[in-house]
């Protein structure tokens, strides 16, 4: 058994923390928290042990929570830190992890230089076996990444340009957005997803454009894919219902919009809503020749959780062959349609 | 075992749907659809059987999704029909109820006088037994009647003033709101809900206005309500916690808006993080004298359902004891805080 904390229990941390405790092969020793919120109290109600700073420990007495020691406690009965801190500070906490010698997975939201390797589950899982460090790329990234790296097995890719129309919050956000605007993020293109797939595919010519639109359900990315030689659509289209990490949307369901993904989820019974897989418009696949054009959403809350799974993995020298399996066996990831 | 039929399988119809199919007494006959849309295709894979107008038939057969017969089929082969059809239609189709001698329900988009009685299980579930049709009221004035019915159990109330906070969309809409502004609805006082109200508590001094608000998730009212005498906090707390279809947000939890109280029904695994209780905030209980604020959230895709399987019960002369705790046993409603 792997035995795995969770530092940081937000959006991220928290359905990384649920799905360790999925996997035969680990073991979740707990989760960080600051303060006795409400998901201090969901995580208490799931039987996960609560480890937090050690000036918080007044606060969480106080509001009748247990906690089972401090933060370097956790890391201590830990082989391996799934850090899910706020943007950069898993970078502060990596002196920590280095002081107890454990090895840890870092999230997009850090410099890439954090880790030895900028990680896909898709695209470079083998460079992560036995690293110390890794670092799971971004979700809009993970996206990019999972379509880019499945289409270039039906041909060699010249380049690709990409429009990312970004959601302005998560759903539970109330202190901001979405905000009553369309705003450039940034002004300049290209914006930094694209150096953030360069983290993985090194040589890859691709330049994004990122804008921020007031919703909270999922991203969503218009890719435009130039290759060197002519591809039909019904290869595309084969090749995605074949790939589990990713979900096709069928005509017949007559789904356009995030919306109705969203709704679909729901209606399914996913937990929380949350569509791990890439969901592709099939009726968004044209081809022009060499170029191929198409529309995905992207859920932004949970599409990095196997791949943090695998990272777990990888580090610990394990094939992606058998990692990705038990990964989607244990997520219900299956691909094909969602509907 | 009594056989129900839903006819219309939208927001609410499809959770009634699934609700009677958790029911031990009830067999679902099936649901009306019109059009072979993403909502079908969830219903064919749940396997519940799909009922459609006769000429929408040749629509189905293309989209490749099994139709059982059309309406007249669905109706004939039932006791009961719960009509969860859009506002208005529903008073179009009891004449087909009638003809072929088959019980309804109705949902609180009709008219009052489409039934022999308006409907809400903690306040009037007697005056529904046996009767041929019943409406079951609105998710707002669902909430309203709930916690009123609830508060005049600890004294005479004098009047109840009510500022209701309505959302502006359900969130699978994709055509409609939330729009960027607060609406009027209507500028008008009282508002409808009031009305609505006294079609079950036929006596009380009720005063409603609404606001429509660019939200998604949940309404938001905000209570005034005078009694004949003294309250104290405490004994509204307590009736509060011990009644299964309402349920408290502690002030522990920090919840301050139905953003995290969706969040926590996604975090506990909910399904479509509905919630068929009323919510209020533990908090916002405030006495003076004998008046009494409060406010509570209320999920408007669901919490008319419980009263839809309550209805049906009634109309075949079930105890309101005895459906109300196979109600809540099956829907997992049991009261005290949220979390």
């Amino acid at each position: 058994m792997i035995r795995v904390s969770v530092n940081g229990y937000g959006t991220i941390g928290k359905r990384v923390a649920e799905a360790i405790m999925l996997q035969p092969d680990m073991e979740l020793v707990g989760v960080s928290k600051t303060s006795p919120n409400m998901e201090a109290l969901v995580a208490q109600s799931k039987g996960i042990k609560i480890f937090s700073p050690d000036e918080s420990s007044k606060k969480f007495e106080e509001s009748g929570i247990k906690i089972s020691g401090n933060i370097e406690d956790m890391i201590k009965y830990s082989d391996i830190i799934v850090d899910a801190t706020p943007n950069g500070v898993g970078a502060q906490y990596k002196t920590l992890y280095e002081k107890y010698e454990k090895r840890a997975i870092f999230q997009g939201g850090e410099k890439p230089n954090v880790a030895d390797v900028s990680f896909s589950a898709l695209c470079n899982y083998d460079e992560a076996l036995n690293k110390k460090y890794v670092r799971v790329v971004s979700c809009n990234t993970t996206a990019l990444l999972r379509t880019i790296c499945t289409l270039s097995k039906l041909g060699k890719i010249d380049k690709v340009r990409a429009t990312i129309v970004r959601r302005a919050a998560d759903p539970k956000e109330f202190k901001k957005g979405p905000i009553n605007a369309l705003v450039l993020d940034p002004a300049t293109i290209p914006s930094h997803h694209a150096k953030d797939v360069n983290s993985v595919l090194k040589d890859l010519d691709i330049i994004t454009s990122a804008i921020i639109a007031p919703t909270t359900l999922m991203h969503v990315h218009l890719l435009n894919v130039t290759f060197k030689q002519q591809i039909d659509k019904e290869d595309i289209v084969s090749i995605f219902l074949n790939t589990p990490r990713i979900v096709m949307v069928s005509s017949r369901s007559k789904i356009s919009s995030t919306a109705e993904i969203i709704e679909v989820a729901r209606d399914l019974g996913k937990m929380r809503n949350d569509i791990r897989e890439v969901v592709v418009f099939e009726d968004s696949i044209y081809t022009k020749g060499s170029e191929v054009f198409l529309t995905y959403a992207v859920h932004q809350e949970s599409i990095v959780v196997p791949e943090n799974i695998d990272a777990i993995r990888a580090i610990n020298g394990i094939s992606a062959d058998e990692s990705i399996k038990i990964t989607n066996t244990s997520q219900g990831i299956s691909g094909g349609y969602i509907i």
